[in-house]
């Protein structure tokens, strides 16, 4: 072992570092997650991250893309989170303090946002997962937890996270990865473990072009490559807690990125790296038209890949108190409808309807998701929604949008892919995407 | 003024107690408020009341009666509520904590629920609102308060306490009474005051038989007769603190009513009572018929007398945490629909759809108040709500209702008063009234 | 098996009623925890369930006797906990509300207080644990709870009640009763249970008297007697919901007892009743002497038999805002501080300071339990808190309690029991119990 | 008046932009307030503000500078804050969040914390007080606030700022500035007013060298010279909605810093500028000795500077879940101890004691502030706190400092500045300050 240059602290490390003293009941203090809010600046899902990070980006009505992975770890028992940001973060922090930072969780300080900053030692912005979570490292190691759970927070799955730490345990194992289990051919952007026998990761492939990006065969440690496989990588991973220290501090001090750099260095140095097979539904929203289809799937009664409405699962979010919807006379068909609404003489199809959203007289909604309305308004004819007489089909119509009368959004031309940012909005896979606060005058037509 | 009685305490408290030390800003502490939660056993809301207070009753799909009168101390900076509670308390407690404990104002507890309870040195019940007051004398003498605020809990009304706070202090009052301005000859069942010039009031009337109770003429003090007017009351009072604690001990210790005791006891022995006359809209809420008539109100888009949507006079109540509505197929009419409702296709005029209704294919509601339900249900088959092919017309359906396929709820005898308790309703003023938690048949025809 | 009278109801359940799918994290929905705030109105804790419940005795400087079982609920991952109170429960009420009620727990509706109330079917009280169970069954009724875990709500103890209630479902049993494994001599006051072979409970002795309260071998079923011993009751049952219901409303529908009549009733009816051995520490503050005791333990550093401070099983209550204590000169021994103290020249030993307690100069403070103080005061002069020059030794002092100057309060006479309530203190084991409120004016002693 | 460039906007806005409507109770709408939680990156807090911002700093035990501003807010009825930071904020943000953000304040969404971020139209920190603001504005501009309150974050002061905003619309100002009334020749770092009759602001100097900025005499306007005074400014600033909009994005694009480029500009653009006289208590915190000073007031009994229990205008902060501390044998003199300490056989003189600390035996602590500790320690061992025998005079202890026995923390040397920052402390003014987390070995002199 020691040619190739596994680190002796790993190995005494895994034997002799126990978990903390445990009643098996209550509050699992010996996990903690750190959550990324941010995808990167380079979001697939512009311009609806525009002004939000992909965390925030609202989904199927009432929720934020980010409360399934927050909603995941309180339903797995883990009660304390770090979530990260620094990339069009106010929304998202604005949301996530509100949700989940009071009441009795305050007690454990459930959810605490670490927001990219300056420091006498650092002026710079986080360069990448890895340089972020080592300026966090001062945060991070006052918690007692004995493993630290990274995990993305834009992606859409269910997963008893207690299952993943189980494994890990089982296996002894420094590092486990999440996969996919059965969407091998999968570009998740995260990567490929090639994965032998006992689930032990023996390599990795970098996305997009899946070019082998190092050595990653482990001398001195014979597996049967006959049993190996090719396993699409979830972002997820569980890591002790000396481990990641080590990885961070020592072994690769000037790595920025977990996924292609710290990750795979583990599994150079011969690291126990596990994988743990996730056979559930998993959506990473990596296109407009992705995000498209989920919402368009809330709306379904039945055979949700993804229930919005678990009671065993339950799905959190920020309380809200607003009125209950008022509808003067409307016609609605396999739509959801949010909170504070005033829907007036029109007909609804197929469509998501937001918080506080206002439709006019005689307007046909059809295909559509409408965000809704953050804020009230106190002067009726600067009406934030959709006005009388106009006609939305197949679009994403992002917060406070001002439509006037007898606007069309039909994507006339049938444009595809269409860039008209400098009017409010953009078409992507067919799909016009207005921006946030965007404003048609009556008449519009696109 | 010996001649009359008047004692002593009161007309030197009157100039020597002063008021805390206030900058004029925050919190009000020098006023704190006493709701009654319950009207009496005899609700005039029954069946409505059979398991709650009236101040429990659901309104407008998302409130409970007492939100408007807790929301009026919010909006009037008073952040001392006492809610006092016997009767059928249980859900009124529950929505209160729930509501009003929690979050920076359980710095100041804001609300504190005080429910009938034994003791060593009482074992009764609360025998009216004058005994409930001085049980919770020990209680109540705790906070500084130098005026306290008596309010019935279960009307519906918006004011501004603080100015009739100043109204009581420019009068310099021992006892200020609020007074319907506009109604005059309305029963609120609270009493009508004679009230003299400076708003004096020098005379008090019982209802409902409107037999005055008892001399209320104060001799000694000169009133012009001819500028006296009957004012009903509403049953809210403001009291210096050591008057309200001399009328409960010294005064009127065995007396259990405050409208028809303590306060036309004070009036009498000549105590500084003055009315504050208001004259916005005030419902009592005293029949099915009124409530109904307010629930209907609800639904209209313009010229409500009570706006449940007023911005800056905000209607509080419990955040909620519920997935958006899910509508299959509907046509929706001059209706509000509340949180986490399912409809499917269904036909919904002139109603109030409250949280977590389900509505089956083919129902048809008009003109009916549908409170919803408190639970989520797991088995589909016994289910909450209204079931396939159902017609219900002008009804209240209280929650966790059970109503099965092809019911129709159409008061076919057009029944104006009826007493059907055992099968699970009443008809009131030609409304059919449906009991919590009751259960109809398929083909049920009423 | 008819012979023995098992009802069919309960043979059928034990086997096809399922517990409710789960995923094996998050919240257990399965079990809903019903606490008892009261003990009764003959409480041995008298003075100190004067104005409150024995739940609400303030202890160890910051807690509330009744945070012990809810934090044993909470670090037992049950969500659902109804507190059923009647007698002197307003500042239980009060503490249960602001303390349990807000923040994400509010989704779950954690904690709900069912205060004793009036309705149209029942004006009186409740008559005893069973009858305000069944009282309050069309509340617990709706929680799709399969188990139901009854708990008294004044006792020390921590205890897993996942454990517990893994014995009750691996024994299949209806009613589990947990009881005292290592004290089997203790007059608990809930009974003793006789437990054969697999620990089946087979019989019931009565306290205090121990007179066998009826028979109880359940024919038909061959227990080896020899194996048979005798545990106190811990007053604490598990019973499967139909058990419940059916045992409440069926098999004793005019039981108001639960330890005397309903669980013997089970017992002799041939349900399954299993007993689960609890032995851990346990105190169930039965006089004033246990209570002082339990409070003495709390001010040592180490080897307390109930740890107040243990993170790995927290006890919770509620959050406070207190100033620091501001120590002007004191010389402190073997004591606990609480918030918002002021101690001024003054000597402090083996004693516990509650919150926002005032201390004079010179006062000598020893062996003592003082509560503190709910309120500020203005006004320094009507000082709540330790005079001047005063000494107090072995006593109990409760809330809001004045003492004057130079007062000396050591029990000069050696009095052992005595009842000076009139003058605000009783002696009870040599202790000196002050009551709540009381004044002792300068020179006083005693 | 258009030969001094007065823009027109200002005149119409001042004249024709009404305030919201208001029922004069509740919460005030029509302010919002932005806090900056930092002073800036070089801060005269340093190392306090090493890992912190300087609204973050904990000062008289249980507080953070931040909670006087936040609590001035809160006591003046404001209800919407923004706070703004970047530098360091970590703990600013989860201080904030955890206080301040919950409960039904929710409702108002309260306190809004708004982190530094990068967007794709700027990757950029905000370059300074104008240039967060300028890039917040899209946040700001959500609310319908007419006037926006600018404060800093790290002073210390009692302000109703509810009298500076009357003045503000009595003077029907654009701008009000408020500037110390009593001390004019305090370099307060925000420059200084020249202030005309009527309160106008006639010109601004800049700070520290006190040279004028530019030329402030607005011609056209016949001020009496003989009237004019000098004023330090606060750095506190009400702008008129429409004002703030215009100065920030029209007439000072480009500006980075509102204390020397927006104000200064505002005033030479002639617009209305006003100065509202501050005449109470104001600490700015600027030395490590002016903050050592503050604390040493907090263990006053009397004639406190800033009274940290004023109950009539309280001070806010996160609500605490500590146990009461646990003192074995201590004699403290005019100290304040926080919650959860663990006091052994000890001395304390004129010393605040943070949450959670611990002092070994024969330790003595004068003239010492110590923060106390975050975290709860498993291993007693690794000891946080104090050891045995050790003796500290004047020296300030950041949060979770280890000191082994029988250190001497007593600036031997009498140094009276010295930067040992690698050995954990700096020497400032005398004082010694150790960094938070430093360790010091057994016998360790200094």
């Amino acid at each position: 072992m020691d040619k190739i240059g596994v680190p002796c602290w790993v190995r005494v490390f895994s034997i002799t570092y126990g978990r903390f003293p445990s009643i098996g009941c209550g509050y699992d203090q010996s996990v903690a997650a750190v959550v990324f809010g941010d995808a990167s600046q380079q979001s697939r899902l512009y311009p609806l991250t525009k002004r939000r990070s992909e965390g925030a980006v609202p989904v199927a009505g009432n929720y934020r893309l980010i409360d399934a992975v927050i909603s995941n770890c309180i339903n797995s028992n883990i009660t304390k989170v770090y979530a990260l940001t620094q990339f069009n973060s106010t929304s998202l922090n604005s949301h996530l303090s509100r949700a989940y930072s009071g009441g009795l969780l305050a007690n454990h300080e459930f959810l605490e946002v670490i927001a990219a900053y300056q420091s006498p030692e650092d002026a710079n912005w986080f360069q990448g997962t890895a340089d972020a979570m080592r300026r966090c490292l001062w945060v991070l190691e006052q918690h007692p937890a004995v493993e630290f759970l990274v995990l993305p927070g834009h992606h859409l799955y269910k997963m008893d996270y207690q299952k993943l730490l189980e494994a890990h345990r089982k296996n002894k194992a420094d590092v486990t990865v999440s996969v996919l289990d059965s969407m091998t051919d999968c570009n998740t952007g995260f990567g490929r473990f090639n994965v032998g026998s006992g689930n032990r990761v023996i390599g990795f492939e970098k996305e997009p072009d899946l070019i082998p990006a190092m050595s990653l065969s482990v001398e001195g440690l014979q597996f049967n490559d006959s049993f190996n496989e090719r396993f699409s990588s979830m972002g997820i991973y569980v890591m002790n807690r000396h481990v990641m220290i080590k990885l961070l501090t020592e072994s690769f001090p000037k790595a920025n990125d977990l996924k292609n750099e710290v990750i795979p260095g583990a599994i150079s140095l011969g690291l126990k790296v596990h994988a743990y097979r996730f056979d559930g539904y998993w959506e990473d929203m990596r296109s407009i038209e992705a995000y498209y289809k989920v919402n368009m799937e809330s709306t379904k009664k039945t055979n949700m890949k993804y229930n919005f409405h678990d009671r065993n699962f339950p799905l959190y979010t920020l309380p809200r108190h607003l009125p209950p919807s008022l509808i003067t006379d409307a016609a609605i068909t396999d739509s959801t409808i949010g909170d504070g609404c005033i829907l007036n003489r029109c007909s609804i199809r197929s469509s998501v309807i937001g918080p506080r959203t206002r439709i006019g007289d005689g307007a046909v909604i059809e295909d559509t998701v409408i965000m809704g309305s953050d804020i009230y308004q106190s002067v009726p004819d600067q009406s934030i929604g959709v006005g009388e007489g106009s006609f939305i089909k197949k679009a994403i119509i992002d917060k406070n949008v001002k439509i006037g009368k007898n606007v069309k959004m039909i994507n006339r031309d049938n444009v595809l892919e269409g860039n008209n940012e400098t009017d409010g909005y953009i078409i992507t896979s067919g799909i016009i995407v207005v921006l946030r606060g965007a404003v048609f005058p009556d008449e519009t037509i696109l």
